[in-house]
């Protein structure tokens, strides 16, 4: 069913900082820093041959990484985000597996303009999973 | 500097369990499980089209990845791995930067037969990040 690694998201307090650490230290290609007000983060993109890694700023009030970083101040590695073909399907398939769909369970349109799910760590190894309809 | 996002790195304590919800639950091609005795873990690799992710389970005493699942017992994204062409240069230019590069500084032979290096999370936005000569 999930097909490739759309990308691995990693939270910070800092992205400018974070950035500079990407594009200096580490060599990367490293995008412009965008605010998603409807998704209470900033986000940057860095471009690697196969996959992305996004970095994630809180942004407002509220934020969805705020408890995040209240938990890890130093940053760390927040989602990894997997593609599926038909979002839908994923979803349903996955309910009858017995797994937690986060929310609603109905997708959202996430910071890359597609249909958005998240999944819930304690059914995928501890780690959040973002599904992405490709 | 840095190029392919080589994996994804995910410790479990139920190497078998987390398996199955890769394989049955996600529906991803998983391989066998391998003992790395030298590494203090066992693995199983989740094959992406693009890149994959390494299961992690503790094997043996004083495993390097102990202390985290005392912190995360339900497991949890442990670190990323990013592919350099000649993991001596990186090292050297990595520290003249200022960064931290764990243990003794020497590239050690990873659990796949290459070169590899980790760096301080808390130079790397509290990620665990390992290089690996491509």
């Amino acid at each position: 069913m999930i097909g490739r690694l759309n990308h691995v998201a990693i939270a910070v307090r800092d992205i400018a900082k974070a950035s500079a650490v990407y594009r200096d230290t580490l060599g990367a290609e490293v995008s412009e820093k965008v605010a998603q007000p409807d998704h209470g983060v900033s986000t940057v993109f860095i471009h690697l041959p196969n996959t992305k890694i996004e970095l994630l700023e809180p942004l407002g009030e509220g934020s969805p990484i705020a408890k995040f970083l209240d938990k890890n101040p130093d940053g760390g590695i927040h989602h990894v985000c997997y593609e599926v073909d038909d979002i839908k399907a994923a979803r349903d398939k996955l309910k009858a597996d017995g797994a937690r769909v986060l929310g609603d369970g109905e997708p959202k349109i996430g910071a890359h303009g597609k249909p958005v799910l998240f999944l819930h760590p304690k059914d995928f190894c501890g780690t959040l999973v973002e599904l992405e309809q490709a």
